[in-house]
C-alpha cells in the first residue's frame, strides 16, 4: 500500500466551505484502521512550522491536531493539506472497498464552543491527484481572454495575475474571477485592447486614464511608472481612473519588491462596507497592500481588505443554516444581525474592528483612506457610486480608482533589508501562544501555499472551486463554442493527458464535474458521499 | 435662578473614567425638582446634530437621551457636556442646600446588556466653571519647558502641540503628557535645544536625524520639509530617526491640510501590541494619520492607533474591578484574558480586529506597516527594542522612528476638494442606525470638541485629568521650585484671577486638588460625594 500512498505526497485537497459547510474546525475521522503505511509516509511531513489555521483533529476520536493550511480571501475556501498532518498522534487511513485509502471528514463548528458534528463526507484519496501545472492554467486563461478579443499581451498579463493569485492561495481572486473578466469584456464594460494614457505628470507623480482597459493592464502600467519614478526621486505615486478590477492588490506591491523597492497598491471596490453608525453600505472592501523586501528573498507582504470579514464567510454560514457571529454584518435596519439570510441579502459588512465599541470606526477610517487615494485623487467613481457588488454588467464603464506607490529604501537609512529580516525573524521566533502554531508575518501563509504548489508541480483545483471560477454553464458552453482548448493535467502516474472538448468525457452527471474537465482535474476527484 | 444657570452655558464637564468608573452608558438622575430655569436655558442648546456617543439618560427615571460629547484617546476620558442635553424631555436640576444646582450622576455599564447602576456621584454645578484659556495653558506649558532648559521656540512648539491635543479632545496627548516631556528633558534622554539635520535627500525624499530633540521639533521640521517637496514634485516622503514622542499624529498631517495638501504621519512607539499568535508584545500602538482637505475648511482627519483598544480602557475596568471583554488583551500565557488585573500587568494589547478569528492579523499587519515606514526606513530603534511603556527614563536615547508624507492633490485629478466634500457630505447624511446618532466622518468628534472649547472660551480640565497630566507630586514641587507661574483662569463671573504658587490656596486635602491649582481650575470643581 505504501506505493499507493506515496501519490498523496504533497497533495493539497481544496475544499470550498460553501459546499462543505466548513468553519475553522475540521474534524477528520478515519473510520477503519489501515495499519501503518499512510501514517509512516505522513510522518515524513511532520513540520516544525505548522500552518496557520490549526484545527481540532481526531483519529478514532482522539484529538491529535489536524491542520488547515490556510483560510483566506473572499471565497472563504479552506485548503486542507494531507501533507500537514500532526506532529504527534497516529494517522490510520481506511482501506476502501476498492483498495484505495479513504478518509471520512466530519465538520464541526467552533464559535466559542464545540458544537456537535453536523455532517460527514468521504473523500476517495486515490482519486484526488489531478494537478494542473501553472503553465497550463495560464495558457487556458490567456486563450479564453484572447478568444473574447483580448490582445495576446493583455491576455497573458491577466493569466499571470490570476494564476499568481491561485499560486499564492488567494483562490477567490484567481481562476475564480475569470468569468467576471470575460463578462466585462463581452459586455463592453472593459476594453480589452486599450492602453492607459498619462494625463498629468511630475517627477514623482502621475495621473493616469485607464481608458476602461483591463485592470491588470492599467495596474501593471501604473506600478511600472511608479517604480521608474521611485528610482529617480525615491518615491513614485501614481493614481488611475477608469480602471477595472485589478485582481490581488499584492500583485502590484510585490512587483516593487522584486526590484528592491517598497510597493503599495490600493483600489476602491463595490460598496459593501457600512460606515460606523450607518444603516447601509457606502464604501468598498477597499484593500491595502504593502510589500517590503527583506534579505535572501524574504519579504513582508500585507494584502488586506478593510472590512471585518469577507462576504464569503456569510455565504458559508448561510449554507450551513447557522447564525453568524456578532460584529460581522448589519441587517437592513442598520443593526448588527446574527441572522445569516438577513446579512447575506443586505450585503452590508462591518469595517475591520466591527461595531463602534470594538473600534470599528478605525476600519471605516481606513476604508475612507483607501477611497481618498483612489476615487478622490483619481477622479473615478467613488464610494456609493461604484458598481454594486454582483450587479449584472450593463456595459457601462466600471471606472474604478486605483493608487500605486513605490519607495526606494536606499533614499533613507542604509541597511533596510537587514533590519526587515531582523524584525521578521524576531516575530517568527516569538514564543507562540499555541506551541503548534508558530507566529507568522504577513506573507507567510502565501509562501507556504506556493511551496506546496511547487512540491506538487501545479495547482489542484476542486470542482467547487471551478464552479465558482469558470462559472455558470453558459460560459463554459461559450468557451467551447469559441474553441478554447481545455488544459492538460498530470494524472497520478505522472503521464500527461489531455481532455477533449466539453463534449468529451462527460461521465459525471452534475454540472460541477463537467466544469472540472475544463482545467483537467479528474472528475473523480470527489466521488464520495458528497450530497 | 436663571442668572446662576446661565453660567453653565457651554460648559463641558470632563470626567475621567478612571475615577468615575464610567463606561459608555451614563445615566443622569436629577434628584429634586428645580422648576424650569435650567431646562429653559438648556433648551437653547438642543442640537439637531447629536454627539457621537449617545447615552441612556433619565430625568426622574424617564429616559430622555443624554449625550456624551466624545470618548477617545488613550486616556479613556469621557467628556460630558451639559450643553448637549437631549432634544426632548425635561431637565430639572436639584437645588442644593447652598442654592446651587446640583446634579447627581449614576453610571451604568453597558456591555451587551444594561447592568444595575453601580454608583452615584453628585456634582455641584455652580462650582464647575473653571475654564483655562488656551493661551494660558500654552504659556504654562512653554514656561515649564523653558524652565527645564528648552529654547523659547522649542517650548512654544511643544505648548502648541499639547494644547492642540487638548483642544481637539485628545486629552491623553495634551497637558497630560507634560510631565513625560519634562522628565525626558531632565533625564537627558531628550535634548531640548537641538535641531534636526538632513542626512540624505532627493527631490521627493529626505532622511533626517532628529538628534534626540523634542519630538515636536523633529516632526514639525520633517513635515515642513515633506510639504516643500510635495509642492515641487507632488509628493514628499521624509523619515526621521532619533526622535522622541511627537504627540498626536494628526498634528502633522493637519499641517498639510492647512496648505491644501494631503498629509500623513506615522510613529513607532513602545511595544504594547501582541502579534497574532504570540504571547507578548513586540510592536507599538503605532498610529496612522491621514488628513485630507475638503471644501470650505472641511477635512477628513484619520488619527488612529493600530491596536484594538488603548491601555486606558483596561485601567478603567481595573478601577471598577470589572472584567474586560474578550478581544482586548492577553495574559502572560498568551491567551485572551478577561481578568483585568492580569491584562493590566501584562501590558499586551491585541491588534485592531482582536484575535485571529476576528481578523486581528490585519491590525498586526498595519502595525508592521507603520514600523516599516518608521523604524525600518529610518534606522531608529524598532519593534521590541523601543523603550518599554511606562519605563523609568534612564537618560538613554529614545530613538523613535517617524515618517511624514505630503501629497499635492493638484498633481492628480482636478477638483479633489469638491469630491472630498461630496463624499463626506454623503456619509454624514446617511440614514443612521440610531436616529439620535448621525453618521460622522473621521475628524468630526474633534471638530465638535473644538467648537465646545471655543464656546466656553477655554479648556476645562478636571482634577483627575491633571492628576494624570501634571502628574506626580514631585514634579509639581519641582515646577514650583523652578518658579513656574501657575496660569490664571476665568471664574464664573468672568473676572480673571490668578492662583498663587503651590503653597497658596491648598484648601483641599488630596493631592489631585493641589495639582488642580497649577492650571487654575478651582479646587471646588468637584466637591460632591466623589469617593
Amino acid at each position: 500500500m505504501l506505493a499507493d500512498f506515496s501519490t498523496v505526497r504533497g497533495m493539497t485537497m481544496t475544499m470550498m466551505m460553501m459546499t462543505f459547510n466548513v468553519t475553522p474546525v475540521v474534524t477528520m475521522t478515519l473510520a477503519r484502521s489501515h495499519t501503518g503505511s499512510l501514517s509512516q509516509m505522513l510522518a515524513r511531513y511532520r513540520r516544525p512550522q505548522l500552518p496557520r489555521y490549526a484545527t481540532a483533529f481526531s483519529t478514532r476520536g482522539r484529538p491529535t491536531g489536524a491542520r488547515l493550511l490556510d483560510r483566506r480571501g473572499t471565497s472563504s475556501a479552506l485548503y486542507f493539506s494531507i501533507a500537514a498532518l500532526p506532529a504527534r498522534g497516529r494517522v490510520e487511513p481506511t482501506l476502501s472497498a476498492g483498495g484505495c485509502p479513504r478518509v471520512t471528514f466530519s465538520f464541526r463548528l467552533l464559535t466559542g464552543a464545540l458544537l456537535p458534528t453536523k455532517r460527514r463526507y468521504s473523500v476517495d484519496m486515490a482519486a484526488t491527484s489531478g494537478v494542473v501545472p501553472l503553465s497550463e492554467v495560464k495558457r487556458f486563461i490567456a486563450e479564453c481572454m484572447e478568444k473574447v478579443g483580448t490582445s495576446r499581451q493583455g491576455a497573458t498579463d491577466l493569466a499571470d495575475l490570476l494564476v499568481e493569485a491561485d499560486y499564492r492561495g488567494h483562490y477567490s481572486h484567481g481562476l475564480n474571477r475569470l468569468e467576471t473578466y470575460i463578462e466585462d469584456v463581452t459586455s463592453g464594460a472593459c476594453q480589452p485592447n486599450v492602453q492607459p494614457t498619462v494625463l498629468k505628470e511630475t517627477l514623482s507623480t502621475a495621473w493616469v486614464d485607464g481608458n476602461d482597459g483591463l485592470g491588470v493592464v492599467v495596474g501593471n502600467f501604473c506600478m511600472e511608472l511608479a517604480m521608474a519614478k521611485a528610482r529617480q526621486t525615491g518615491v513614485g505615486w501614481v493614481v488611475a481612473k477608469r480602471s477595472n478590477h485589478y485582481g490581488i492588490a499584492g500583485w502590484y506591491s510585490i512587483k516593487a519588491v522584486q526590484c528592491g523597492l517598497l510597493g503599495m497598491s490600493f483600489t476602491n471596490t463595490s460598496p459593501l462596507m457600512c460606515p460606523t453608525g450607518a444603516k447601509s453600505a457606502a464604501l468598498g472592501t477597499n484593500p491595502i497592500s504593502l510589500a517590503a523586501p527583506a534579505q535572501d528573498g524574504d519579504s513582508f507582504v500585507l494584502d488586506m481588505a478593510t472590512t471585518a470579514v469577507a462576504v464569503g464567510k456569510i455565504e458559508v454560514q448561510r449554507r450551513k443554516k447557522e447564525r453568524i457571529p456578532e460584529n460581522w454584518a448589519l441587517g437592513p435596519d442598520g443593526r448588527v444581525t446574527t441572522d445569516t439570510d438577513v446579512a447575506f441579502n443586505t450585503g452590508c459588512l462591518l469595517p475591520l474592528g466591527g461595531v463602534e465599541q470594538t473600534s470599528g470606526y478605525k476600519g471605516y477610517g481606513l476604508g475612507l483612506l483607501v477611497e481618498t487615494f483612489c476615487g478622490m485623487l483619481g477622479g473615478s467613481l467613488y464610494g456609493p457610486n461604484v458598481r454594486r457588488w454582483m450587479q449584472t454588467t450593463s456595459g457601462d464603464s466600471v471606472n474604478l480608482g486605483q493608487c500605486f506607490i513605490a519607495i526606494d529604501p536606499e533614499c533613507f537609512a542604509p541597511g533596510f533589508q537587514g533590519r526587515m529580516s531582523d524584525l521578521l525573524g524576531y516575530l517568527r521566533g516569538m514564543e507562540p501562544s499555541d506551541p503548534e502554531k508558530p507566529v507568522q508575518v504577513p506573507g507567510d501563509p502565501e509562501r507556504r501555499h506556493m511551496k506546496s504548489v511547487d512540491e506538487q508541480g501545479g495547482i489542484s483545483y476542486h470542482q467547487n472551486q471551478l464552479k465558482a471560477s469558470v462559472g455558470v454553464q453558459g460560459t463554459c458552453t461559450r468557451l467551447c463554442d469559441i474553441g478554447v482548448r481545455v488544459p492538460s493535467y498530470r494524472s497520478r502516474g505522472g503521464a500527461r493527458r489531455k481532455t477533449g472538448d466539453s463534449a468529451d468525457g462527460h461521465k459525471m452527471k452534475d454540472y460541477s464535474c463537467r466544469r472540472l474537465q475544463y482545467i483537467g482535474v479528474t472528475s473523480e476527484f470527489l466521488r464520495g458521499s458528497i450530497p
